[in-house]
């Protein structure tokens, strides 16, 4: 444990200061004092961040054919009322009556005890449990025994609009401003299941405590992807990853010790019935090969499957993506079955139609009893109730026909029971064709957070070695995600050394190459400081270039270096980049 | 008048309609009752957002050698009480007296006048303006005279954390978020002048009355670039865009007639002195070819010069890049000189230095005064005044050497005036080296808004013809910024024409294109669909493909169409979308 910790501050702090010494990420606003849980990516970290997420929608929007849209992240409140946000999403607050400083209850709780996962706990047994450990101010040192832990709303709320403004959130999750519009999005999939909507944009967290760098931040990217599905018709196409490996933590293996892994298959995982639902193990079993995409260390990756208490109370199984990073394990994506949830939410207040059509494979012939109020007669019978009496007979041969049967029929209205000849009610029973019915898709989710994957990629692949006697940092980012894909050097800014080499890196710039161009300090100094941000490939212009037109090609994680041809550049760094090749140093 | 209003009812409606049913935009929340200026992107229209925020990076950050930035939306409130928007940030709000309604009193002033331009009259001119035309609610209208007109905020307002949260604003604009990070952003350009900074993300404003469709909305993406020069040292490179042919509307024409504009290349523009800074010219050459490049129509864009009145007030210069769409002028971008502005508010108020190290061509000699103050003698005089006594020595030193000439020098402390002998401050006269100084970089800000440049896009290439003797709608976007760039049909699906047909759609993905699939209704009409979407190029499967292996691509805005071998698809399609060839039908 001590030694896991000496290692977290290792890594935590040695991120930290490369993020802010090389401009990949930094704490906003630390000229007027900062703000905790925001961050600023800087160039590196940006173009880290937007290779990410593209290589996302490579995977998740493009190659699985669904729809990308991008939604407004101020959200009126009565969306959030229906999607049980307003009520719902909460953490325990406590604040210490000594100096004031707020804490997340059960992180405090989390510290002082065994319990890995006390989020679960029910805010009314924290009193207990702060009692029993006299758990005191992390910040000062009283004690908060006594304290009230209160639920603290994590929407940033704000307003919209002047005057008698409608009240409004930041969205909590992209996926809301997905399920609102379904209506209109399954109009533009004709209604047609399965089909995944995808979102990649920022949500907010109002966190109590923000900490760990990126890993717990107010405002960070996520993306998502909700696919609705037809649970008796829909099927995913497993065998494209039924071979993937997966090293799941479900359930039962948590109880027991907290390290015995599953190491299955998704083939496996489902026929042991270890996952439940093919939709999530097709997911998880995507997310493992996309991860190995995308440098996630897969010896330190895990899918841990929900407990019941910190499953949301809709979703019938749930599995987390989680990554360890100096001896912690980190959630950085949920693969969930959310079932009919928030579709029926949402068809429940608002005022549109969250179902779709789905056709029989045969139309099928049904029996219908229908009412046509003849209002000639309950119009003078019954005057201003007679509305509600035609809707009370609607109602009525909807649900009970043959109670039609009689001469009269009786129906309440405002508490009063009428007796109505049937010959008035029109009743008829008619033979219909039916084609189809209207259902509620179900929905598989898979949710990504941005910036908990770009920190872990810097995190596993932050690497030392010793090249020349030298100690070395580098990144050994994969190719398609480094922020420079290729540095051009001139060995000096001499003898037409500097104009050759500028002249290569605007061909490169142009063939659609990410380049940087350096002409400071010595050869060893520039290699180095790409090294530490990850360009896979430099390039360095010398004398023989002048001579005979070739270049030296060198690899960030081998140092291997070969001469090629200019003219052969574009061709040869394109398959260094697709792995098609390895440089023969 | 009547005419371009007709017009106006005209585009918008077609826009809003195709929006809406194709998928590019459409109002948010609808089924709340939604939210006036919240607008969602469906497929077609996030695709297409993409592709020209790609675009912009592409011309403004990447190929201009700038460093792109993210940072958080949410932003604390001393940084935007620096950069002066809490106070300013401001328009004038009146509400009716009957009904309640809210709208922008410079708004009702230029529909009932001539004005073009109120938001620039004073707020206390306003009511008289109202009073003058009879003004009433356009809503009920009940009479607006002697209705208040207060200035109302535009920041989203929000508290960030729990307890005593720090008051905070969504981001007014992104510039903001790169101003405040100056220190650290010039430590990664290593200091040197001239160095960029982009940023592509949203933008917050609670308009009060938010209108015409993308045009006027509350939550907005932008794209902005915050240049750092050395005025004194660093020249654009101006001859890229000499020639560039601007349509200029100066202050001067503005006030003649509303109409004289100056058709000059930039070049001409410099010389007549109708722009004066070689900065601004530079982008708004820029500017002007890449608008070309995504398709904005030159017939219909113009750059205006911002009245006095108008401009902020740091602004030196400020040229507005406006477009029509049915008849009215719209801005889509503004180019301005900023100054040292927004620099010195931050290093004033700020715990950090917005300058940057200029070093002298040669290195200088200079005198310098200097004190050492003994302690030894001040402490056990002065006591707890000694080190108020050492501050005072030390501003006296730097801006009154000469004071230290006698034999005691005189400094006020606690509004005590003291004599302190001359030997025990330790003064020295010391020639020192200075190899440069701290200077303020001025900006230089090209700030586009990107969901009003895509309405411009959509609004500028929504066209119509006959094809056919039938009527034909069709998008005809620049193949760079179509949502999809090919689309695949089978003739039909039978007879193994839907198996080649997918084979050929996951080639090309493969080969990199955007590919949509279409199997349903006759050719003609999936014609029409991706005429309407945009689709440049459409690939169709025949009977002849299963002989002799050639498809038959067809250009959306000729409608030529040509047959080509399917290998030969991927290097067709690419010389037709760059340009480099053209359908021979």
């Amino acid at each position: 444990m001590s030694e896991a910790a000496g290692e977290k501050r290792r890594t935590g702090d040695r991120l930290a200061e490369l993020g802010k010494r090389r401009g990949f990420f930094f704490p906003s606003f630390e000229s007027y004092g900062g703000v905790a849980g925001l961050y600023t990516y800087g160039p590196n970290g940006a173009a880290l961040k937007r290779h990410l997420e593209d290589a996302w929608r490579d995977r998740f929007t493009v190659k699985e054919g669904n729809f990308e849209i991008h939604a407004p992240t101020v959200t009126p409140k009565p969306v959030l009322d229906a999607s049980g946000h307003t009520d719902a999403f909460d953490d325990m607050l406590i604040e210490c009556g000594e100096c004031g400083e707020t804490h997340r209850a059960d992180h405090l709780v989390e510290d002082a005890t065994e319990l890995e996962d006390a989020e679960s706990v029910p805010p009314e047994e924290m009193a207990g449990l702060i009692e029993d450990h006299d758990i005191r101010c992390p910040e000062c040192g009283a004690s908060l025994v006594d304290r009230p832990v209160e639920s603290f709303n994590l929407m940033f709320e704000t307003a919209i609009g002047p005057g008698d403004s409608t009240p409004g959130f930041l969205r909590p999750e992209t996926a809301q401003s997905i399920f609102v519009e379904f209506p209109r999005l399954a109009e533009y999939a004709r209604s047609e299941l399965p089909f995944g909507v995808t979102q990649i944009g920022p949500g907010y967290r109002n966190e109590i405590s923000p900490r760990r760098g990126l890993v717990r931040v107010r405002e960070f990217g996520m993306a998502e992807l909700e696919l609705f599905v037809d649970p008796a018709r829909n099927e995913p196409p497993l065998s494209s990853v039924a071979a993937v490996q997966l090293r799941l933590y479900p359930i039962d293996a948590q109880a027991a010790d907290g390290k015995s892994y599953r190491n299955v298959t998704v083939e496996e995982a489902l026929e042991r019935n270890i996952i439940q639902n093919q939709w999530v193990a097709y997911y998880v079993g995507l997310a493992r090969q996309w991860y190995d995409r995308i440098g996630i260390d897969p010896d330190r990756l895990r899918f841990r499957q929900h407990q019941a208490g910190e499953r949301a109370h809709y979703a019938t199984d749930c599995w987390d993506a989680e990554v360890e990073i100096d001896g912690a394990w980190i959630e950085i994506a949920g693969l969930a079955h959310r079932g009919c949830y928030d579709l029926a939410k949402h068809d429940e207040h608002a005022d549109d139609d969250y179902t779709v059509f789905r056709p029989y494979d045969e139309p099928v012939t049904v029996e219908r009893a229908t009412v046509a109020p003849d209002m000639g007669q309950l119009g003078p019978t019954f005057g201003e109730q007679a509305p509600a009496v035609v809707d009370a007979l609607e109602e009525l041969v909807s649900t009970e026909p043959e109670a039609f049967e009689g001469e009269s029929v009786a129906v309440t209205v405002d508490d009063t029971e009428l007796e109505i000849p049937v010959e008035h009610t029109g009743f008829s029973r008619e033979t219909v064709r039916e084609t189809g019915e209207r259902i509620m898709p179900e929905v598989i989710e898979p949710s990504f957070g941005i910036d908990r994957t770009v920190y872990t990629i810097l995190a596993h692949n932050l690497k030392q070695d010793v090249v020349d006697g030298e100690e070395r940092t580098y990144l050994a980012l994969p190719s398609e995600l480094a922020p420079t894909f290729v540095a051009v050097f001139p060995l000096m800014d001499r003898d037409g050394l500097g104009e050759r080499a500028r002249s290569v890196a605007a061909d490169l710039r142009a063939a659609g190459f990410e380049v940087a161009y350096d002409d400071s300090g010595n050869i060893g100094r520039r290699y180095r400081r790409q090294d530490e941000v990850g360009t896979p490939f430099c390039v360095t212009i010398d004398y023989d270039t002048l001579e005979d037109g070739t270049v030296t090609i060198r690899d960030r994680d081998t140092t291997a270096q070969e001469r090629v041809a200019i003219d052969a550049l574009p061709g040869t760094l394109r398959a260094l980049g697709n792995g098609d090749r390895t440089l023969q140093g």
